[in-house]
Protein backbone atom coordinates (compact mmCIF):
# COMPACT_ATOMS: atom_id res chain seq x y z
CA UNK A 1 0.00 0.00 0.00
CA UNK A 2 1.17 3.27 -0.88
CA UNK A 3 0.41 5.82 1.90
CA UNK A 4 0.54 9.46 0.90
CA UNK A 5 2.33 11.57 3.42
CA UNK A 6 -0.53 13.95 4.39
CA UNK A 7 0.96 17.64 5.68
CA UNK A 8 -2.33 18.03 7.12
CA UNK A 9 -1.59 14.36 9.54
CA UNK A 10 -5.00 13.08 8.70
CA UNK A 11 -5.60 10.38 6.21
CA UNK A 12 -8.68 8.53 5.69
CA UNK A 13 -8.13 5.48 3.82
CA UNK A 14 -10.02 4.42 0.81
CA UNK A 15 -8.55 1.33 0.02
CA UNK A 16 -8.94 -0.47 -3.20
CA UNK A 17 -10.08 -4.45 -1.60
CA UNK A 18 -13.42 -4.32 -2.59
CA UNK A 19 -15.32 -3.63 -5.89
CA UNK A 20 -12.74 -2.71 -7.65
CA UNK A 21 -13.42 -1.55 -11.29
CA UNK A 22 -11.16 -3.15 -13.23
CA UNK A 23 -11.40 -0.65 -15.99
CA UNK A 24 -10.53 2.18 -13.34
CA UNK A 25 -8.68 1.03 -11.12
CA UNK A 26 -8.18 4.24 -9.31
CA UNK A 27 -12.13 4.11 -8.58
CA UNK A 28 -13.20 2.28 -6.10
CA UNK A 29 -16.23 1.11 -4.15
CA UNK A 30 -16.21 1.62 -0.75
CA UNK A 31 -18.45 -0.89 1.26
CA UNK A 32 -21.10 0.57 3.13
CA UNK A 33 -20.51 -1.21 6.15
CA UNK A 34 -17.73 1.18 6.67
CA UNK A 35 -20.00 4.02 7.74
CA UNK A 36 -17.67 6.90 5.46
CA UNK A 37 -20.24 9.46 4.40
CA UNK A 38 -19.82 9.16 0.88
CA UNK A 39 -22.08 7.62 -2.10
CA UNK A 40 -21.30 3.78 -2.96
CA UNK A 41 -18.58 4.71 -5.54
CA UNK A 42 -15.92 7.81 -5.18
CA UNK A 43 -12.71 7.98 -7.39
CA UNK A 44 -9.61 9.14 -7.01
CA UNK A 45 -9.12 12.26 -10.01
CA UNK A 46 -5.39 13.78 -11.14
CA UNK A 47 -4.16 15.03 -8.49
CA UNK A 48 -4.42 13.77 -5.04
CA UNK A 49 -2.74 15.96 -2.22
CA UNK A 50 -1.69 19.93 -2.17
CA UNK A 51 0.15 21.95 0.66
CA UNK A 52 -3.43 23.04 2.02
CA UNK A 53 -2.47 26.41 3.11
CA UNK A 54 -1.05 28.93 0.07
CA UNK A 55 -3.12 31.49 -1.55
CA UNK A 56 -3.99 28.69 -4.52
CA UNK A 57 -5.21 26.33 -2.14
CA UNK A 58 -7.40 28.76 -0.38
CA UNK A 59 -9.01 29.79 -3.10
CA UNK A 60 -10.39 26.02 -4.65
CA UNK A 61 -7.10 25.98 -6.95
CA UNK A 62 -5.13 22.72 -5.58
CA UNK A 63 -4.46 22.29 -9.02
CA UNK A 64 -2.34 25.18 -8.97
CA UNK A 65 -0.42 24.47 -5.50
CA UNK A 66 3.30 24.74 -6.06
CA UNK A 67 3.24 21.58 -3.83
CA UNK A 68 0.31 19.83 -5.95
CA UNK A 69 0.95 15.95 -5.81
CA UNK A 70 -0.15 14.12 -9.74
CA UNK A 71 -2.14 11.03 -9.32
CA UNK A 72 -0.10 9.97 -12.53
CA UNK A 73 3.54 9.86 -11.49
CA UNK A 74 3.37 12.57 -8.75
CA UNK A 75 6.65 12.15 -6.23
CA UNK A 76 5.62 11.63 -2.67
CA UNK A 77 7.64 13.11 0.35
CA UNK A 78 10.27 10.15 0.33
CA UNK A 79 10.56 10.03 -3.20
CA UNK A 80 7.80 7.49 -4.33
CA UNK A 81 6.07 7.54 -7.47
CA UNK A 82 2.28 7.60 -7.68
CA UNK A 83 1.03 5.26 -10.56
CA UNK A 84 -2.23 6.70 -11.25
CA UNK A 85 -4.60 4.14 -13.05
CA UNK A 86 -1.79 1.68 -12.91
CA UNK A 87 -1.99 1.29 -8.45
CA UNK A 88 -3.87 -1.58 -7.29
CA UNK A 89 -4.56 0.78 -3.87
CA UNK A 90 -4.60 4.56 -3.01
CA UNK A 91 -4.64 6.10 -0.21
CA UNK A 92 -5.73 9.75 -0.23
CA UNK A 93 -7.18 12.40 2.14
CA UNK A 94 -11.25 12.89 1.71
CA UNK A 95 -10.39 16.01 0.17
CA UNK A 96 -9.29 14.66 -2.93
CA UNK A 97 -11.79 12.21 -3.41
CA UNK A 98 -14.40 12.82 -5.88
CA UNK A 99 -18.86 11.89 -4.74
CA UNK A 100 -19.50 9.46 -7.93
CA UNK A 101 -23.49 9.14 -8.05
CA UNK A 102 -25.00 6.04 -8.64
CA UNK A 103 -26.32 7.09 -12.19
CA UNK A 104 -23.52 8.02 -13.73
CA UNK A 105 -21.37 4.97 -15.10
CA UNK A 106 -17.77 4.58 -14.11
CA UNK A 107 -16.96 4.62 -17.83
CA UNK A 108 -18.74 8.04 -17.83
CA UNK A 109 -16.79 9.30 -14.92
CA UNK A 110 -13.67 8.22 -15.39
CA UNK A 111 -12.54 10.71 -17.90
CA UNK A 112 -14.60 13.85 -16.47
CA UNK A 113 -12.08 14.00 -13.58
CA UNK A 114 -9.55 14.68 -16.57
CA UNK A 115 -10.02 15.78 -20.53
CA UNK A 116 -14.11 16.83 -18.66
CA UNK A 117 -11.95 19.17 -16.14
CA UNK A 118 -9.68 20.68 -18.32
CA UNK A 119 -12.39 21.63 -21.17
CA UNK A 120 -15.48 22.43 -18.32
CA UNK A 121 -13.42 25.05 -16.10
CA UNK A 122 -12.07 27.51 -18.37
CA UNK A 123 -14.91 27.32 -20.40
CA UNK A 124 -16.91 28.70 -17.45
CA UNK A 125 -13.97 30.84 -16.20
CA UNK A 126 -13.12 32.66 -19.25
CA UNK A 127 -16.67 33.66 -20.26
CA UNK A 128 -17.17 31.13 -23.09
CA UNK A 129 -20.83 29.91 -22.12
CA UNK A 130 -23.91 31.59 -23.82
CA UNK A 131 -25.96 33.08 -21.47
CA UNK A 132 -29.46 32.90 -22.15
CA UNK A 133 -30.78 33.70 -25.44
CA UNK A 134 -27.82 35.39 -26.60
CA UNK A 135 -25.30 32.92 -29.03
CA UNK A 136 -21.93 31.78 -28.93
CA UNK A 137 -20.05 30.51 -31.95
CA UNK A 138 -17.33 28.39 -30.34
CA UNK A 139 -14.24 26.90 -32.11
CA UNK A 140 -12.54 23.41 -30.36
CA UNK A 141 -8.74 22.75 -31.77
CA UNK A 142 -8.35 19.05 -32.31
CA UNK A 143 -10.63 15.72 -31.69
CA UNK A 144 -8.90 13.48 -29.36
CA UNK A 145 -9.58 12.77 -25.72
CA UNK A 146 -9.69 16.58 -24.61
CA UNK A 147 -11.59 17.63 -27.98
CA UNK A 148 -14.20 15.55 -27.69
CA UNK A 149 -14.77 16.20 -24.28
CA UNK A 150 -14.92 20.08 -25.44
CA UNK A 151 -17.47 19.57 -28.15
CA UNK A 152 -19.75 17.91 -25.82
CA UNK A 153 -19.60 20.58 -22.70
CA UNK A 154 -19.23 23.30 -25.39
CA UNK A 155 -22.75 22.13 -26.96
CA UNK A 156 -24.46 20.86 -23.60
CA UNK A 157 -23.79 24.56 -22.44
CA UNK A 158 -25.73 25.58 -25.85
CA UNK A 159 -23.07 27.60 -27.62
CA UNK A 160 -22.72 26.49 -31.64
CA UNK A 161 -19.45 24.57 -32.48
CA UNK A 162 -17.02 24.46 -35.29
CA UNK A 163 -14.40 21.56 -35.25
CA UNK A 164 -11.04 22.29 -36.18
CA UNK A 165 -8.88 19.68 -36.92
CA UNK A 166 -6.06 18.51 -39.41
CA UNK A 167 -7.88 14.99 -40.13
CA UNK A 168 -10.64 15.18 -42.87
CA UNK A 169 -11.58 11.86 -41.17
CA UNK A 170 -12.83 13.52 -38.02
CA UNK A 171 -15.91 14.87 -39.76
CA UNK A 172 -17.97 12.39 -39.27
CA UNK A 173 -17.20 12.01 -35.72
CA UNK A 174 -17.64 15.84 -34.97
CA UNK A 175 -20.60 16.56 -37.02
CA UNK A 176 -22.65 13.77 -36.71
CA UNK A 177 -21.59 12.14 -33.61
CA UNK A 178 -20.64 14.35 -31.35
CA UNK A 179 -23.38 17.23 -32.39
CA UNK A 180 -20.69 19.46 -33.81
CA UNK A 181 -22.47 22.21 -36.17
CA UNK A 182 -19.70 22.33 -38.44
CA UNK A 183 -16.46 21.59 -39.28
CA UNK A 184 -12.90 23.22 -40.44
CA UNK A 185 -9.45 21.70 -41.83
CA UNK A 186 -6.53 23.35 -40.24
CA UNK A 187 -4.87 23.56 -43.50
CA UNK A 188 -7.62 24.45 -45.70
CA UNK A 189 -6.80 28.31 -45.92
CA UNK A 190 -9.61 29.03 -48.52
CA UNK A 191 -12.50 28.11 -45.65
CA UNK A 192 -10.14 29.56 -43.19
CA UNK A 193 -9.90 32.53 -44.46
CA UNK A 194 -13.58 32.74 -44.87
CA UNK A 195 -14.07 32.25 -41.19
CA UNK A 196 -12.06 35.05 -40.04
CA UNK A 197 -13.13 36.83 -37.38
CA UNK A 198 -16.40 35.08 -36.49
CA UNK A 199 -15.85 32.85 -33.22
CA UNK A 200 -16.79 34.12 -29.40
CA UNK A 201 -13.73 31.92 -28.52
CA UNK A 202 -11.69 29.03 -29.11
CA UNK A 203 -10.68 26.07 -27.02
CA UNK A 204 -7.36 24.39 -28.06
CA UNK A 205 -6.45 20.85 -27.18
CA UNK A 206 -3.78 20.27 -29.18
CA UNK A 207 -0.33 19.57 -27.41
CA UNK A 208 1.59 20.50 -30.68
CA UNK A 209 3.81 23.58 -30.60
CA UNK A 210 3.02 25.43 -33.58
CA UNK A 211 2.00 29.32 -35.15
CA UNK A 212 -1.12 30.71 -33.38
CA UNK A 213 -1.71 32.76 -35.94
CA UNK A 214 -4.49 31.16 -37.67
CA UNK A 215 -6.28 30.25 -34.35
CA UNK A 216 -6.02 34.36 -33.89
CA UNK A 217 -7.38 35.19 -36.91
CA UNK A 218 -10.64 33.18 -36.09
CA UNK A 219 -11.68 35.48 -32.89
CA UNK A 220 -13.50 38.48 -32.75
CA UNK A 221 -12.71 41.33 -31.66
CA UNK A 222 -11.49 40.79 -27.41
CA UNK A 223 -12.20 36.94 -28.35
CA UNK A 224 -9.96 34.42 -26.44
CA UNK A 225 -8.16 31.71 -27.87
CA UNK A 226 -7.65 28.74 -24.68
CA UNK A 227 -4.52 26.93 -24.69
CA UNK A 228 -5.57 23.53 -22.53
CA UNK A 229 -2.88 21.17 -24.41
CA UNK A 230 0.99 21.61 -23.06
CA UNK A 231 3.41 20.80 -26.22
CA UNK A 232 6.95 21.11 -25.34
CA UNK A 233 8.35 23.23 -27.39
CA UNK A 234 7.23 26.93 -27.14
CA UNK A 235 4.44 27.95 -29.73
CA UNK A 236 5.10 30.98 -31.85
CA UNK A 237 2.93 34.18 -31.04
CA UNK A 238 2.30 36.72 -33.55
CA UNK A 239 2.16 39.75 -31.23
CA UNK A 240 0.57 42.56 -34.53
CA UNK A 241 -2.33 40.01 -35.12
CA UNK A 242 -2.79 39.61 -31.61
CA UNK A 243 -3.00 43.60 -30.17
CA UNK A 244 -4.78 44.71 -33.48
CA UNK A 245 -7.75 42.93 -31.88
CA UNK A 246 -6.91 43.06 -28.20
CA UNK A 247 -7.34 39.36 -28.51
CA UNK A 248 -6.63 37.00 -25.65
CA UNK A 249 -4.54 34.03 -25.29
CA UNK A 250 -5.62 32.19 -21.81
CA UNK A 251 -4.57 29.00 -20.11
CA UNK A 252 -6.29 26.26 -18.19
CA UNK A 253 -4.70 22.87 -16.42
CA UNK A 254 -7.59 20.86 -14.95
CA UNK A 255 -8.95 22.11 -11.84
CA UNK A 256 -9.03 22.00 -7.74
CA UNK A 257 -11.59 19.66 -5.94
CA UNK A 258 -14.77 21.81 -5.60
CA UNK A 259 -15.04 22.20 -9.44
CA UNK A 260 -14.18 18.74 -10.33
CA UNK A 261 -17.22 17.53 -8.19
CA UNK A 262 -18.93 20.20 -9.51
CA UNK A 263 -18.62 18.59 -13.43
CA UNK A 264 -20.02 14.89 -11.73
CA UNK A 265 -22.87 16.80 -10.52
CA UNK A 266 -23.71 18.77 -13.74
CA UNK A 267 -22.92 15.58 -15.66
CA UNK A 268 -25.75 13.68 -12.88
CA UNK A 269 -28.28 16.66 -13.36
CA UNK A 270 -27.99 17.82 -17.05
CA UNK A 271 -30.31 15.55 -19.40
CA UNK A 272 -29.77 14.29 -23.03
CA UNK A 273 -32.10 16.76 -23.99
CA UNK A 274 -29.80 19.62 -23.19
CA UNK A 275 -26.34 18.42 -24.01
CA UNK A 276 -26.33 18.25 -27.65
CA UNK A 277 -28.19 19.23 -31.16
CA UNK A 278 -28.75 15.23 -31.61
CA UNK A 279 -29.54 14.75 -28.01
CA UNK A 280 -26.64 12.07 -27.38
CA UNK A 281 -25.75 11.96 -23.63
CA UNK A 282 -21.92 13.80 -23.65
CA UNK A 283 -21.31 11.82 -20.48
CA UNK B 1 -4.90 70.74 -47.82
CA UNK B 2 -5.69 66.39 -47.52
CA UNK B 3 -9.00 66.08 -47.83
CA UNK B 4 -10.47 62.70 -45.65
CA UNK B 5 -13.05 61.20 -48.07
CA UNK B 6 -15.70 60.24 -44.92
CA UNK B 7 -18.08 57.38 -45.52
CA UNK B 8 -20.81 59.21 -43.90
CA UNK B 9 -20.19 62.52 -46.09
CA UNK B 10 -20.01 64.49 -43.14
CA UNK B 11 -16.99 66.74 -42.66
CA UNK B 12 -15.64 69.65 -40.61
CA UNK B 13 -12.95 71.54 -41.85
CA UNK B 14 -10.34 71.79 -38.52
CA UNK B 15 -7.79 73.76 -40.46
CA UNK B 16 -4.08 74.51 -39.11
CA UNK B 17 -4.13 78.35 -40.73
CA UNK B 18 -4.51 79.46 -36.99
CA UNK B 19 -2.22 79.33 -33.98
CA UNK B 20 -0.81 75.94 -35.15
CA UNK B 21 1.74 74.46 -33.19
CA UNK B 22 5.23 73.84 -34.31
CA UNK B 23 6.03 71.51 -31.78
CA UNK B 24 2.66 69.06 -32.37
CA UNK B 25 1.72 69.92 -36.39
CA UNK B 26 -1.45 67.93 -35.63
CA UNK B 27 -2.58 69.82 -32.97
CA UNK B 28 -4.70 72.80 -33.84
CA UNK B 29 -6.50 75.62 -32.12
CA UNK B 30 -9.74 76.30 -33.61
CA UNK B 31 -10.68 80.22 -33.42
CA UNK B 32 -13.25 80.99 -31.04
CA UNK B 33 -14.47 82.81 -34.40
CA UNK B 34 -15.36 79.73 -36.13
CA UNK B 35 -18.13 79.00 -33.61
CA UNK B 36 -16.78 75.56 -33.47
CA UNK B 37 -18.66 73.97 -30.25
CA UNK B 38 -14.90 72.73 -28.81
CA UNK B 39 -12.75 74.18 -26.80
CA UNK B 40 -10.03 76.77 -27.65
CA UNK B 41 -7.21 73.45 -28.21
CA UNK B 42 -8.12 70.29 -30.32
CA UNK B 43 -6.00 67.57 -31.01
CA UNK B 44 -6.12 64.73 -34.05
CA UNK B 45 -4.74 61.49 -31.85
CA UNK B 46 -3.49 57.91 -34.16
CA UNK B 47 -6.61 57.40 -36.40
CA UNK B 48 -8.87 60.04 -37.97
CA UNK B 49 -11.07 57.61 -39.48
CA UNK B 50 -13.20 54.16 -39.30
CA UNK B 51 -16.39 52.77 -41.33
CA UNK B 52 -19.05 53.91 -38.51
CA UNK B 53 -21.35 51.47 -38.52
CA UNK B 54 -19.19 47.78 -38.29
CA UNK B 55 -19.66 45.86 -34.29
CA UNK B 56 -15.76 47.48 -33.35
CA UNK B 57 -17.14 51.04 -34.67
CA UNK B 58 -20.70 50.45 -32.87
CA UNK B 59 -18.58 49.55 -29.33
CA UNK B 60 -16.17 52.78 -29.12
CA UNK B 61 -13.60 50.48 -30.48
CA UNK B 62 -12.88 52.26 -33.69
CA UNK B 63 -9.30 51.41 -33.23
CA UNK B 64 -10.17 47.97 -34.47
CA UNK B 65 -12.49 48.68 -37.12
CA UNK B 66 -10.62 47.02 -40.58
CA UNK B 67 -11.42 50.23 -42.28
CA UNK B 68 -9.42 51.90 -39.21
CA UNK B 69 -7.40 54.90 -41.24
CA UNK B 70 -3.84 55.92 -39.17
CA UNK B 71 -2.94 59.37 -38.90
CA UNK B 72 0.39 57.75 -39.63
CA UNK B 73 0.76 56.12 -42.79
CA UNK B 74 -2.77 55.49 -43.46
CA UNK B 75 -4.30 55.11 -47.02
CA UNK B 76 -6.99 57.45 -48.22
CA UNK B 77 -9.88 55.80 -50.44
CA UNK B 78 -7.63 57.70 -53.66
CA UNK B 79 -4.42 55.90 -52.45
CA UNK B 80 -2.82 59.11 -50.75
CA UNK B 81 -0.65 58.78 -47.71
CA UNK B 82 -1.39 60.53 -44.57
CA UNK B 83 1.70 61.77 -42.94
CA UNK B 84 0.78 62.03 -39.49
CA UNK B 85 2.73 64.85 -37.06
CA UNK B 86 4.85 65.78 -40.41
CA UNK B 87 1.34 67.18 -42.28
CA UNK B 88 0.94 70.58 -41.98
CA UNK B 89 -2.91 70.61 -42.47
CA UNK B 90 -5.64 68.20 -41.29
CA UNK B 91 -9.35 67.55 -42.43
CA UNK B 92 -11.32 64.96 -40.25
CA UNK B 93 -14.27 64.46 -39.30
CA UNK B 94 -15.63 65.84 -35.51
CA UNK B 95 -16.09 62.45 -34.42
CA UNK B 96 -11.93 62.11 -34.39
CA UNK B 97 -10.86 65.09 -32.71
CA UNK B 98 -9.87 65.31 -29.48
CA UNK B 99 -11.07 68.24 -26.78
CA UNK B 100 -7.72 69.10 -25.12
CA UNK B 101 -8.68 71.68 -22.16
CA UNK B 102 -6.75 74.65 -21.60
CA UNK B 103 -5.06 73.75 -18.60
CA UNK B 104 -2.86 70.90 -20.02
CA UNK B 105 -0.01 72.00 -22.20
CA UNK B 106 0.10 70.20 -25.36
CA UNK B 107 3.53 69.64 -24.57
CA UNK B 108 1.39 67.24 -22.31
CA UNK B 109 -1.59 66.19 -23.96
CA UNK B 110 0.40 64.89 -27.14
CA UNK B 111 1.55 61.76 -25.95
CA UNK B 112 -1.43 61.06 -24.07
CA UNK B 113 -3.00 60.36 -27.36
CA UNK B 114 -0.29 57.76 -28.36
CA UNK B 115 1.49 55.99 -25.71
CA UNK B 116 -0.79 57.92 -23.04
CA UNK B 117 -4.11 56.03 -24.44
CA UNK B 118 -1.97 52.10 -25.20
CA UNK B 119 -1.68 51.90 -21.36
CA UNK B 120 -4.29 54.04 -19.74
CA UNK B 121 -6.76 51.37 -21.60
CA UNK B 122 -5.45 47.71 -20.97
CA UNK B 123 -4.74 48.65 -17.15
CA UNK B 124 -8.50 49.47 -16.75
CA UNK B 125 -9.85 47.09 -18.94
CA UNK B 126 -7.76 44.04 -17.96
CA UNK B 127 -8.44 44.68 -14.04
CA UNK B 128 -4.97 45.91 -13.31
CA UNK B 129 -6.10 49.16 -11.18
CA UNK B 130 -5.96 48.77 -7.91
CA UNK B 131 -9.53 48.85 -6.31
CA UNK B 132 -9.75 51.26 -3.14
CA UNK B 133 -7.82 49.41 -0.38
CA UNK B 134 -6.21 46.67 -2.20
CA UNK B 135 -3.20 46.23 -3.05
CA UNK B 136 -1.65 45.28 -6.56
CA UNK B 137 1.62 45.12 -7.44
CA UNK B 138 2.76 45.80 -11.56
CA UNK B 139 5.27 45.14 -13.49
CA UNK B 140 6.43 47.50 -16.42
CA UNK B 141 8.40 46.04 -18.94
CA UNK B 142 10.63 48.44 -21.04
CA UNK B 143 11.22 52.15 -20.54
CA UNK B 144 11.16 53.98 -23.99
CA UNK B 145 7.72 56.02 -24.80
CA UNK B 146 5.10 53.92 -23.39
CA UNK B 147 7.16 52.08 -20.75
CA UNK B 148 7.31 55.93 -19.18
CA UNK B 149 3.34 56.19 -19.70
CA UNK B 150 2.71 52.89 -18.44
CA UNK B 151 4.80 54.02 -15.10
CA UNK B 152 2.77 56.99 -14.56
CA UNK B 153 -0.45 55.67 -15.00
CA UNK B 154 0.38 52.70 -12.88
CA UNK B 155 1.33 55.14 -9.85
CA UNK B 156 -1.62 57.44 -10.60
CA UNK B 157 -3.82 54.49 -10.70
CA UNK B 158 -2.52 53.12 -7.20
CA UNK B 159 -0.34 50.12 -8.21
CA UNK B 160 2.86 49.37 -6.83
CA UNK B 161 5.58 49.35 -9.56
CA UNK B 162 8.57 47.33 -10.85
CA UNK B 163 10.30 48.12 -13.89
CA UNK B 164 11.96 45.64 -15.42
CA UNK B 165 14.39 46.83 -18.23
CA UNK B 166 17.82 45.14 -19.84
CA UNK B 167 19.24 48.58 -19.05
CA UNK B 168 20.78 48.83 -15.67
CA UNK B 169 21.25 52.71 -16.50
CA UNK B 170 17.37 53.49 -16.22
CA UNK B 171 17.11 52.71 -12.67
CA UNK B 172 17.34 56.33 -11.51
CA UNK B 173 14.64 57.27 -13.79
CA UNK B 174 12.42 54.54 -13.60
CA UNK B 175 12.52 54.75 -9.59
CA UNK B 176 13.66 58.80 -8.98
CA UNK B 177 12.05 60.00 -11.59
CA UNK B 178 9.07 58.15 -12.50
CA UNK B 179 8.26 56.90 -9.05
CA UNK B 180 8.51 53.22 -9.83
CA UNK B 181 9.12 51.29 -6.47
CA UNK B 182 11.42 48.53 -7.74
CA UNK B 183 13.42 47.78 -10.81
CA UNK B 184 14.59 44.36 -11.55
CA UNK B 185 17.19 44.03 -14.91
CA UNK B 186 15.46 41.42 -17.33
CA UNK B 187 19.01 39.38 -17.30
CA UNK B 188 19.40 39.57 -13.64
CA UNK B 189 18.48 35.75 -13.09
CA UNK B 190 18.80 35.60 -9.50
CA UNK B 191 16.99 38.98 -8.96
CA UNK B 192 13.90 37.27 -11.71
CA UNK B 193 14.05 33.94 -9.31
CA UNK B 194 13.58 35.95 -5.91
CA UNK B 195 10.72 37.80 -7.85
CA UNK B 196 8.84 34.52 -9.19
CA UNK B 197 4.73 34.49 -8.58
CA UNK B 198 4.79 38.01 -7.62
CA UNK B 199 3.16 40.47 -10.10
CA UNK B 200 -0.33 40.89 -10.04
CA UNK B 201 -0.53 42.01 -14.06
CA UNK B 202 2.39 43.02 -16.70
CA UNK B 203 2.46 45.49 -19.08
CA UNK B 204 4.96 44.95 -21.64
CA UNK B 205 5.82 47.76 -23.88
CA UNK B 206 9.02 46.25 -25.90
CA UNK B 207 8.72 45.87 -29.36
CA UNK B 208 11.10 42.74 -29.81
CA UNK B 209 10.51 39.30 -30.20
CA UNK B 210 11.78 36.59 -27.81
CA UNK B 211 10.68 34.54 -24.92
CA UNK B 212 8.07 35.28 -22.77
CA UNK B 213 9.03 32.82 -19.86
CA UNK B 214 10.71 35.06 -17.32
CA UNK B 215 7.45 37.29 -17.13
CA UNK B 216 4.87 34.15 -17.55
CA UNK B 217 6.92 32.93 -13.92
CA UNK B 218 6.77 36.81 -12.63
CA UNK B 219 2.67 36.49 -12.18
CA UNK B 220 0.58 35.29 -10.15
CA UNK B 221 -2.27 32.05 -10.90
CA UNK B 222 -4.36 33.58 -12.98
CA UNK B 223 -2.88 37.17 -13.75
CA UNK B 224 -2.46 38.85 -17.26
CA UNK B 225 0.87 39.34 -18.92
CA UNK B 226 -0.71 42.35 -21.40
CA UNK B 227 1.09 43.21 -24.53
CA UNK B 228 1.47 46.31 -25.97
CA UNK B 229 4.99 46.40 -28.06
CA UNK B 230 4.48 45.01 -32.29
CA UNK B 231 7.46 43.03 -32.59
CA UNK B 232 7.93 42.19 -36.19
CA UNK B 233 8.41 38.55 -35.88
CA UNK B 234 6.38 35.96 -33.38
CA UNK B 235 7.26 35.45 -29.58
CA UNK B 236 8.29 32.59 -28.35
CA UNK B 237 5.00 31.01 -25.78
CA UNK B 238 6.00 28.26 -23.68
CA UNK B 239 2.43 27.11 -22.97
CA UNK B 240 2.97 24.85 -20.32
CA UNK B 241 4.22 27.54 -17.71
CA UNK B 242 0.90 29.34 -19.06
CA UNK B 243 -1.47 26.67 -18.57
CA UNK B 244 0.37 25.37 -15.11
CA UNK B 245 -1.21 28.87 -13.70
CA UNK B 246 -4.26 30.05 -15.84
CA UNK B 247 -2.02 32.61 -16.56
CA UNK B 248 -3.11 35.15 -19.69
CA UNK B 249 -1.28 37.15 -22.43
CA UNK B 250 -3.61 39.99 -23.29
CA UNK B 251 -3.21 42.26 -25.70
CA UNK B 252 -4.21 45.75 -26.49
CA UNK B 253 -3.84 48.47 -28.90
CA UNK B 254 -4.44 52.54 -28.16
CA UNK B 255 -8.31 52.57 -28.27
CA UNK B 256 -11.24 54.25 -29.31
CA UNK B 257 -12.47 57.90 -29.80
CA UNK B 258 -14.69 58.05 -26.94
CA UNK B 259 -12.02 56.52 -24.11
CA UNK B 260 -9.18 58.86 -25.83
CA UNK B 261 -11.22 61.60 -24.66
CA UNK B 262 -11.64 60.05 -21.59
CA UNK B 263 -7.56 60.11 -20.69
CA UNK B 264 -7.22 63.77 -21.77
CA UNK B 265 -10.15 64.94 -18.85
CA UNK B 266 -8.10 62.10 -16.56
CA UNK B 267 -5.32 63.70 -16.72
CA UNK B 268 -6.83 67.19 -16.69
CA UNK B 269 -9.04 65.90 -13.11
CA UNK B 270 -5.62 63.84 -11.67
CA UNK B 271 -4.02 65.93 -9.35
CA UNK B 272 -0.46 65.78 -8.68
CA UNK B 273 -1.22 64.34 -5.50
CA UNK B 274 -2.69 61.54 -6.26
CA UNK B 275 -0.39 60.42 -9.71
CA UNK B 276 3.22 58.68 -7.86
CA UNK B 277 4.89 58.61 -4.65
CA UNK B 278 6.89 61.60 -5.32
CA UNK B 279 4.14 63.76 -6.38
CA UNK B 280 4.98 64.25 -9.78
CA UNK B 281 2.62 65.28 -12.36
CA UNK B 282 2.49 62.58 -15.02
CA UNK B 283 1.09 64.78 -17.67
Amino acid sequence: MIRFPSPTGTLSFFHSEHHFSKLFPSCIRIPTSTGIPFPDVARVGCIMGSCGSCENCKQDLENYCPKMLWTYNGQYEDGTRAFGGYSDKFVVEEHFVVRIPNDIPLAGAAPQLCAGITVYSPLKYFGLVPQPSSDKHLGVVGLRGIGHMAVKFAKAFGARVTVISSSPSKEKEAVERLGADSFLISHDHEKLAAALGTMDGIIDTVSASRSLLPLIGLLKTSRKLVLVGAPVEPSELPVFPLIMGRKVIASSAIRGMKETQEIIDFAANTTPKTLSDNGKKPF
